[in-house]
């Protein structure tokens, strides 16, 4: 190749160009895909750390394997920039996580190099076993390669499926990805395990011992899957004198090696790649490779926003007045304060101490607030065990995670009526992450569960208001409190607790002929829509109704009664939400008044900012007037009378 | 004791009277116990080979665990008829799975033996764990026991609780009970591993090892915490010279052990009662231990019904006309045919085999056909790996274990809009395994989900058409088909297949005033009710509407224009399921028809007969007659004029 240094990655449209190159090459590739990511993100945003301690990797995967045919899965999916700037996405990427941009993970209607589209952890061994058994049952020669995190490694849903892979007889490859780290630090008995054997001189022992034999196998196109099979027993023989937890599971396991060592890993694959039957590479990387400031501070810099890639100052909003908290830290603060009054107070997350802001608590407290790894199934569990003992655990669960225990919620929570309180961060629209962190289904898939409460503060007052509520002991029930990412509308938030009734909702001004009733967050979409209405003279009542469930029926009577024209409003799904709650009230009780449900239609929200989403979905201010001027230039007379 | 051998048993009305027994006694106690567990579940029917596998078990855990100061918790609990038996429930015992009788799960309503509710697998750890973390907090000193089977040891759950637990530094014993079997025979990596070590010389010799080191330790009430850590290094050390999974997760490793030696059973437990820290005993056991038939065909006599205990012979209805079949052998059969014509067709069961019936397709078709063990969540995502490389995958999961993929099917499969077809298994009431195995939400929380086809069959050949309409190529959505447990409608099930118009229902007949619109199987308690109200002059129409997404609108059109009041019949929550879809529609299109919803009401229902619980929820033939004859007295007049 007659490329300049400095200059490969630009030649480097897809995969094919990539393996034009000399293996000696591979390293300036690194080199410049790395800066390139810096380059990129540093400017334009998005998560950083984890793409660069895969970028080695990333390359030598192209490299060695025949993408797309062979096929890669990149779990939850933060660390595959590289890998997209490698297949035909390296000038479209800063477009990256923007709205009608390229998408933050990977995603099969974006690449046909996206075997798989990700977002949540743990999903990937699932989906390669799925192709690799299709290829088999094919008789394909494709191979099929997992890439996972530790991290992702600790959720059941992992090791679901190697206990399958190890009997599966597929040509599959996990590769284990071991840099310590979630978000946050990882945690857990497998993490104490992976470093064990990181660095005990056993395990290197046997891993030299593995490479030796490996060295003096024929591999190549031409090692067939019978020789493959003879040499498998005697290798396995040696493998097995120090039996470990991946071997246990049926898988050969190869490593640890150096993740950062790109001549190391092509031989590796190399020679992986031609071996028949599931088999784990553990490689171990360091989170934010080649960029010191993240190396130093990799939860920080896991997504730091915009920075100044020399100086490494990340850049923060300039803030004149006081602005209001995030929900989340109002949530990480008031719990704290909510602890130091209730003594059976706990705190609970799957491997969002960070994102969620249990941080706090788990610094102050940390025999009563712990971070459970990437488990929410688990989580919801060890909540109910916990509440048996008289415990009262804030479990804080982003709403799109929510779904992975939702049988927990169901089987262990809300059959037994076990007050835990469930802290759903992140509902409604999440923005740059897309559909897949979208919280969009909460509302829908808890209020059908009996004996849950469900609510949805408007604002921060009320979010530590229901925190209050929640774990008083007038409170027999588990009760789910959803609450929006980012920023909420008070700058003095630390407002003194007040108990609030369950399933009272509150009239927050009367008004003429048209109601508008909103459930948590949009209310202030709600009210600013009011204030631009009340301009043209449209004035609207608004009542924020706080509960779903047990739904004000006192109040919705009040509206039902005096208001012929009703919008809703909610940031979930208009398909089984409040909405149609509201519907259910009014058929159970013969109104028949005109009602306009806003909220996330029935499809796939993309990514793009909150604003740009709220906007699309027509459920914010504007949206929100848009639907009051519609509905009052209808002329709806009815008259019903039910005599039964 | 003078209590005659034949008579231990009647005299054991607590624990506390199993306690002072002389420990020579136990075998009689067990003996009986296992004879009584006979006697009764012959008779009276329920789950029967688990509880005879754990009958020493049972004995030893209450004779040397101070319950329920002490907490045991068993995973799944079709085992914890002894349990049950020895904790107060003996003389009520025969009322087990019946009407308003005990529940066939340990249940915490029900007693305080039962400290946590359970039915669906492997959320024992995550629950004992929580109890033993609130006591470590608390200063108590009460022990939690999780008895865990090795089936329920494969789904991921267990595996996060074990992450978890490894490193939580509480007192938990975790006692593996190893039989080799869920309900069918267990599979997996995991399952090969532990047969492994039971017959492995280096771990006998280890755990001999382990045991004399025991033996040595002074254990007992003042063996400190203090002097527990400082034996427990070095014990560690000779552990790990054969390092085994459970100690990679940092678990202390105990067995594996005759789980029918009462004494070896009771001296173990005594040990590890005393000994601070995580720990899991691997016990060996038989399912159906004691009575040979169930030791010989154990998923057969897993729930065998009522039986001839003498002769074994297992009591069939007796039938003299052609009956109709089972919903799953309709299942059963049906992809057998469809996948002789179809190629791409694959079968996936999450540890159902039987249950489901896909065993036929396992044993005609065993390279396209898989049970992957009790991993809801792996089995979802597989599905959708497989259908990544165009496979057709039929994915059957009983309706209330579909709750533990729900993640998977939003993130893995309709996110991505792959065409995976979900057969939801015992949909609706199931009837005597009661809340924990109720399928009530699933039209609630699948309808919500974006690019879903949700449908439900009213009949063996509807149910044939939907299956065969799901794997044509013109099918490109996921795909679900719900339908309950246990027998249809029509002896000759075995009809063509015909393509169904995906969102298209059925008119079945014409009627005057009112029309019910039903939604799966309780469609012919529909047909039932309007046989007996056309006898008092009352004429309904009837569809069928067979999707609740997309809900076909053209026929809802003709219904709301042609019927001011309509009835909606669902199995299933009616709070978000088929009659608020109905709702939603009238809402959008301004139909102001009189709705009447019935299905299951918004609380647990318990357990009894289908029937029963039918009648109980009033959506059977009765219930819809009843609600017609009421609505029929209505008068309602709408006019509506809704000029935009």
């Amino acid at each position: 190749m007659e490329i300049r240094p400095g200059h490969l990655l630009q030649s480097i449209n897809h995969p094919d160009d990539l393996k034009k190159l000399g293996r000696e090459q591979l390293q300036l590739v690194c080199d410049e895909l790395r800066q390139y990511i810096i380059d990129i993100v540093s400017v334009h945003g998005g998560h950083f750390a984890a793409s660069l301690g895969v970028v080695e990797l990333s390359v030598a995967l192209h490299y060695v394997y025949n993408t797309p045919y062979d096929q890669l899965v990149w779990d939850v999916g933060h660390q595959a920039y590289g890998h997209k700037i490698l297949t035909g996405r390296r000038d479209n990427f800063v477009t990256n996580r923007k709205y009608k941009g390229l998408s933050g993970f990977p995603k099969r209607s974006e690449s046909i190099y996206d075997t798989f589209g990700v977002g949540h952890s743990s999903t990937s061994i699932s989906a390669a076993l799925g192709m690799a058994m299709a290829a088999k049952y094919k008789g394909e020669h494709r191979k099929s390669v997992a890439v996972i995190g530790d991290g992702s490694m600790t959720a059941g849903m992992a090791f679901e499926a190697m206990n399958h892979a190890g009997v599966a007889d597929s040509d599959l490859l996990i590769i284990l990805n071991d840099n310590c780290m979630s978000i946050d630090p990882n945690v857990g008995a497998l993490k104490e395990y992976l470093t064990d054997i990181t660095t005990s001189p056993t395990y290197n022992r046997l891993r030299d011992e593995v490479w030796n034999l490996m060295g003096k196998l024929p591999v190549g196109k031409n090692f067939s899957r019978d020789m493959a099979s003879k040499l498998e027993a005697g290798m396995k023989g040696m493998v097995s004198k120090s039996s470990n937890l991946f071997e246990s599971l049926k898988l050969r396991y190869f490593g640890p090696i150096d993740g950062h060592n790109i001549t190391k890993l092509v031989d590796t694959l190399k020679d992986l790649r031609e071996m028949p039957g599931p088999k784990l590479l553990h490689i171990v990387t360091v989170k934010g490779k080649g960029y010191a400031l993240a190396e130093k501070d990799q939860t920080k810099w896991h997504a730091p926003g915009l920075f100044d890639k020399v100086t490494g100052e990340i850049y923060k909003k300039k803030i004149e007045t006081p602005q209001p908290p995030k929900y989340q830290d109002v949530f990480g603060q008031s719990i704290i304060e909510l602890a130091e009054q209730n003594s059976s107070i706990m705190g609970v997350t799957p491997a969002m101490p960070s994102g969620s802001s249990l941080k706090f608590m788990m610094e102050k407290m940390p025999h009563r607030a712990f971070d459970v790894g990437i488990c929410e199934q688990h989580a919801v569990t060890l909540s109910a065990g916990l509440a048996t003992q008289g415990m009262r655990v804030f479990c804080n669960i982003y709403s799109s995670f929510m779904q992975r225990a939702y049988d927990q919620v169901v089987h262990d929570v809300a059959i037994q009526k076990l007050p835990v309180i469930f802290c759903l961060d992140r509902a409604g629209l999440v923005g740059e992450d897309g559909p897949t962190h979208h919280g969009c289904y909460d509302i829908a898939y808890m209020r059908c569960i009996p004996n849950l409460v469900v609510s949805a503060p408007m604002n921060e007052q009320e979010l530590r208001n229901l925190m209050y509520t929640a774990q008083l002991e007038s409170n027999q029930s588990p009760f789910v409190i959803r609450y929006p990412r980012g920023e909420g509308v008070m700058p003095e938030w630390r407002t003194p607790f007040e108990a609030v009734t369950i399933g009272k909702g509150r009239r927050l001004k009367t008004g003429k002929e048209i109601a508008i009733l909103s459930f948590g967050h949009p209310g202030n979409f709600a009210t600013a829509a009011i204030r631009e209405l009340r301009t043209q003279g449209i004035d609207p009542a608004h009542y924020d109704m706080r509960f779903v469930k047990p739904i004000d029926e006192a109040l919705l009577h009040e509206v039902f009664s005096q208001y012929s024209k009703v919008v809703t409003v909610e940031d979930g799904t208009v398909v089984g939400g409040f909405g149609s709650a509201v519907l259910e009230f009014m058929n159970e009780h013969g109104y028949k008044a005109s009602l306009r449900i806003l909220g996330i239609p029935d499809r796939l929200v993309e990514h793009g900012t909150p604003k740009e989403l709220h906007r699309e979905c027509a459920y914010d201010a504007q949206g929100i007037a848009d639907a009051v001027r519609d509905m009052m230039k209808e002329t709806v007379k009815v008259s019903v009378s039910a005599g039964i």
